[in-house]
This record gives C-alpha cells, structure tokens and sequence, in this order.
C-alpha cells in the first residue's frame, strides 16, 4: 500500500469517519480507522458496532496518486493528529510491514503500529430495500428541532432516540423524555409506512458530517438499521428496539386560551431566572391574564423574580401554572422563530408550543405541580 | 441602601471583584461580594482570604445616582448571572432588609437573599511602605513569560508562585518547576532591594483584570503581601514564604554550541509529536550539527517521528540530546518572537532558550537521559 493525498481532502473524511470511534472501544481494532486501497480508491471506516461510517476517496475526484494496494488499520487519535498538524499540500502513506505505516513529506516522516487489517470487525454496510430522500437543510432541522428533547437516561432506551413514522407521505419526527415533546413533520414526494427510532446521538453525527454541498441525503431504512448516504460517505446506525409512545394521544385538542409573544424577550426572561432554582429544578410559573402575563419563580433558599413579558399578546381566561422553565426555554430556542404561541388547555394540561407562521414544528411541555 | 447605577460599568467591577471569590470557600460570607455603599460611592469587595480584591465605583466618575447608604453581602454567582442578563441600560439596587436586596430595572425585579454586612471578615488593605511602578504591558509580559513554568504541585510551596527579586535597579522575575525556568529582567527607575514570591493564580487574576486604559500599575510590597493599584482597584495577594532557589546557580556559563530557527517551525515540528510519548511523557531528542538538525521522538507503543529543521542554523560541536518537548515548547511560545536561540554547555547540562534580538527573557530547560 503507497498512496500520496492532498492533506486537506484526507483530513476532511477523516474528520467524518473518526465521528464513529469511540474512546473507550472494548475492541482495540475499534479504536481505530481501517484504511483499504484499491486501484481506483481509498476506503476510510470507522465504528463503534453501534454507529459505522464508511467514505470514500475516488481517484477520478480527488488529487490522489495510488502506486500500490493495501489496508491496514491505524489509531484514529494519532493519525488525525497529524494529519491535522502536519503543514505540507501532500502526504505520502507508505506501508511497510502488515502493522506498520509511514507518513511522510517532504521534511520528515511518522512511523505508526498500527494493527493488521484482518482484525477489523465485519461490518455489513449492504444497502436496506426502503429509501427516502431528504434536503440537507430538512435533515439539519430535524435535528435541531427534536433531538435536544430525547431522554439521555438509561431508563427507557426508546427514548434516546429520533422516532422517524410515515404515515401515507407526510414523516413525524419526535423526541420526547416523557416530560416534554418535540415533533417536526415533513412533507415526502410519495407515501410511505415505517415506524423507527434513531438514537439521537447517531443522528448528531450524520448532521455534523454534512457540509454545505451535500443537498440531497438518501437515507435507507429498514427494520434493524438506517443508512444516510451523501458525497461517497455511509453513514449506518442501528435503531432503537421498543415501541415509542403513541405521540397523538399527549396532544391536546381543546384550548382554553393561547398567547403570542416575542420569542427573544420569552426566552431572555426566562434565562435570567436560570439561577433561581429548588432542588436543581429551574421552576417558572406563568401568571397569564389579557391584561398582562408575568413570569416568576420563586425559592426559599436564593430568592425570587418577577417579570412583565411587554410584547404578549394573550387571549381567554386567565391562567397560573408552573413548569420546567428549561424545558420551556430550550423548546423557544428549537422552535428559533421571531415570534412563539403558548396554548394552554387547561391547569395540568400539557402546554403546546409553536411558530404562529409554521405548523410543521410543535412542541410540548408537561405542567408541574407547585405549591407556594 | 438604594442606588442606580449603569449596568455596563456595575458589570466591569463585578467581574473585577469576583475573581477573588473561591467557589468552595469554607466560610460562606466569603462566597459573596461586600457591597458597601456611602455618599460618595459603591465599594465592592471580593476575597478568598489569600487574595482580596476591593474595587470603587465613584459618583463623579460613573453613571451613579445613590439615595442612601448601607451594606449588604450578595452570593457572587447569582449576583453576576442577574447583572449579565439583565438587558435594560440601568438597573437599581434598593436594601429590603439586611439580608434582603431588591434589583430591579422598569421590566421587573429580583428579589436576592444575602447575608448581613457584618458577617463579612476585617480585611486589612492599609498599603505596604515600599512602592514600584510598572507598565501594563510590563506586568503582562511577565505573567506571560514566567507562570506557564510555574510548579502546579503543593510539594515545595514556593515553586507555586512568580519570584520577583529587585537587584539596584534590575528587576528579574522568575518560575521554576525545578526541571525548567522562566526569567525575564525589568529595568527599574530607582534602585530597590526585595526577594519576595507572588502566587502565580494571584499575577493571574491581576493580568486579567487589567483593560488597556490601565497604563500604570502601582504594587506595594513588603514581606508579608504585595498590593496591585488601578483603576480604583485594589488586588491584594498573600506571599508565599520560603526561599526561593537561586536562579544564577542554575544558568550555565559555558556554550559548546548553539542554534537559531525559526520559532514557528521549531514550535510547529515539537507540537506535531506532541502525541508519541512514553509514560504520558513527551521526550523529544535534538540531534544538532552543522550540516542538519533533527528532532526525533521515539515511542515502542505508538511510534516514531524524524523531522528536520530547515530553518536551522548551527554552530558548534555535534550534540545530541533530549528533552522534555512540552517544556521545551512552551518556552518557544513564551518568548514569542520571530526566532529563537538555544545555546548548549554540554551533554546533560541546562539548555539556554532566549530571543536573538532581547536579552530580557531567558528559558531554561533540563535535559533528561535517555536510553534509546
């Protein structure tokens, strides 16, 4: 294997495949980045069984000059470090035994152990039978509109994950922890029938694999894994066994009043009270009327607030509940609009939260009991 | 205690005064800022009781408007957090109860718990007899270029700190770890004869409380503290007893040999191995002549690396020798300049480090045997 790459296009699939690797990899193989080199390409993977991701340096697209065939499997911290440090336009890679490699310019060389290719594990990136097609943009917003909402506990596996359902050709995206909700709805070019949940953090990974070029992403489902393709790059994850909650059922029908306020001001307010919490929670309580809306929080240990929201525009009965003001805050920033509206159903009734100008986004967040 | 004032400039000695503050302080009057107020001006304090901070916001100097006096200690934190987020131009400060303070601007208000004034410890901030001066771009450069070597182990106390030693009218600043050395020569406009050690965390809070229109800083020192004066601000920091090592011992006085090159290129190459190390050590060997030099690293586990520096120019008898490369890189950017010179006396004796074109700043680093 000798092969000679611009840096710069090596280290930029390198950044994507080592996304895959983790820190702690019970198999040391997995710790680092198998590179394979063909007559037409270099093949970089990277994965931690869970999330594998899998790119491609073609010949015909890239400045590469291949003289021999090889593979060879390389610590992915090291070698990114000096991918990244070294100062050259060019780098050659010239293996010299089975686990062994050096990187070398025109200055100097490394020499790395590495680990003989045959030790990398089998990893299946065969293709499933179901493919639908999403905008860069569309996938970016599905991940910044849900995924903050999933759980990161241990608890209930099937919320640590996006749950992606197609119903005729419209897709629900949700996120929830079971105290709060996060959907954004997608509209497909045909219809589809599938009901699967991402891990969160896979998702995360394909979003920061994208860069501005990769407009359309072809993602390939079925019932045990989801593969995004772009720009000559696979990314696979498994999917979250479980059935996700029946997100329909939380959504309340009825309104007894709903307000609009600007969501700079809401969320400013509320994150000056971000100190003002009660055994870590971060309580604010709504005090709405047409007149007008206060927040507030209150704790006997710190202290407490009260606010005027000045652009709220509220209509219907009066109303004083409290919730997670976090929860509350960081579904205003998902929703990232001018303006949001807060409807309310009723005292313990979950709140939804929306963009008055956009209905593909709605988030909701579950009322708390408080007693002052 | 009630008064007006504008938020940016409360905000500046804010983040002055809680530099002090210690977030585990064992006496919880500590973990707040003494805001003491009079006719004539806000006295914020702030003190981990090894280093003590008072900063005055005058009436004729800033956007002030008091309405009457008092006292009050304010947890540090949550002070800051409000004052941060708060978004109108001023905000107003009104004295509840004695441990009650209300902070509110035309929006709304915050109601804070404190603690009475006069739980707050009797610091002493009389001003010690002897006086110098230095610039601020003096006292940064000092910091600079002698804390990085600075010992962050509680083994030998006085290694924690920044030796400051007045000889006539020369002032050499100094840190040590006791494998490498930092010095950097002041010249004084009187004579004066001092040997006194500063903490270095101290010289740090200092240097980033200094803004460009600081010009002059006044320091009062006498055995026990050293006080830093600006800006109606004083900083005042215990020292550290001990004696400090005798910095002339270690300097050697011979030179078998020496180098200049390019600093970027020789910090760039060190930087670039920074990752092949031998029990979490970073070893770098210098192999110098004058026709090439080399700098090698050698790891069984990960690797090895051959660099050669082009900048290079040598002259002397071949040496070959290692070093610690983080020390040895640290000092390079310390110093700061274009090119660096390293002047050797011999196989295990301390390596010179200094710029070409000033002789105010001189490194020392230690070689270390080694048995490849």
């Amino acid at each position: 294997m000798k092969f000679t790459i611009s840096r710069k296009d090596f280290l930029e699939k390198l950044n994507i495949v080592s996304r895959a690797i983790s820190v702690f990899s019970p198999l040391p193989a997995l710790s680092g980045i198998y590179i394979k080199v063909d007559n037409t390409q270099i093949e970089l993977t990277g994965s931690d069984s869970n999330l594998s991701i899998k790119s491609h340096i073609k010949k015909d697209k890239y400045n590469l000059i291949i003289e021999s065939s090889g593979s060879i499997i390389i610590e992915s911290k090291y070698l990114l470090e000096i991918i990244r440090k070294m100062d050259s336009e060019y780098i050659q890679f010239d293996l010299i035994d089975t686990s062994k490699i050096c990187i070398s310019n025109e200055k100097g060389k490394f020499i790395l152990n590495g680990i003989e290719s045959n030790e990398y594990p089998n990893l299946d990136f065969s293709a499933p039978a179901t493919i639908i097609q999403l905008k860069n943009e569309q996938l970016k917003q599905i991940y910044s509109q849900t995924a903050f909402a999933c759980s990161d506990k241990d608890t209930r596996p099937v919320l640590n994950g996006v749950n992606f359902k197609a119903n005729g050709d419209m897709l629900f995206c949700s996120g929830t922890d079971s105290y709060r909700l996060a959907r954004k709805k997608i509209q497909l070019n045909k219809a589809y029938e599938f009901n699967i949940t991402i891990p969160y953090k896979s998702l995360s990974e394909v979003v920061k694999s994208l860069n501005e070029n990769d407009e359309i992403i072809d993602i390939y489902i079925d019932s045990k894994k989801a593969q995004f393709v772009f720009n000559d790059t696979i990314i696979q994850s498994r999917l979250i066994d479980g059935i996700f909650p029946d997100i329909d059922r939380i959504i309340p029908n009825n309104e007894i009043s709903s307000m609009t306020v600007s969501s700079h001001e809401m969320a400013s307010v509320i994150d000056r009270t971000n100190f003002i919490r009660n055994d870590k929670i971060h309580l604010i309580k709504l005090e709405c009327s047409e007149s007008q809306t206060h927040i507030k929080t209150n704790s006997n240990e710190i202290g407490n607030s009260d606010e005027v929201l000045t652009t709220c525009q509220y209509n219907g009965e009066n109303i004083q509940l409290s919730c997670n003001g976090t929860y509350m805050l960081e579904a205003i920033r998902a929703i990232n609009s001018k303006n949001v509206k807060l409807v309310f159903a009723g005292l313990m009734k979950p709140i939804k939260i929306s963009d008055p100008d956009d209905d593909s986004v709605l988030m909701i967040v579950v009322p708390v009991r408080s007693y002052d």
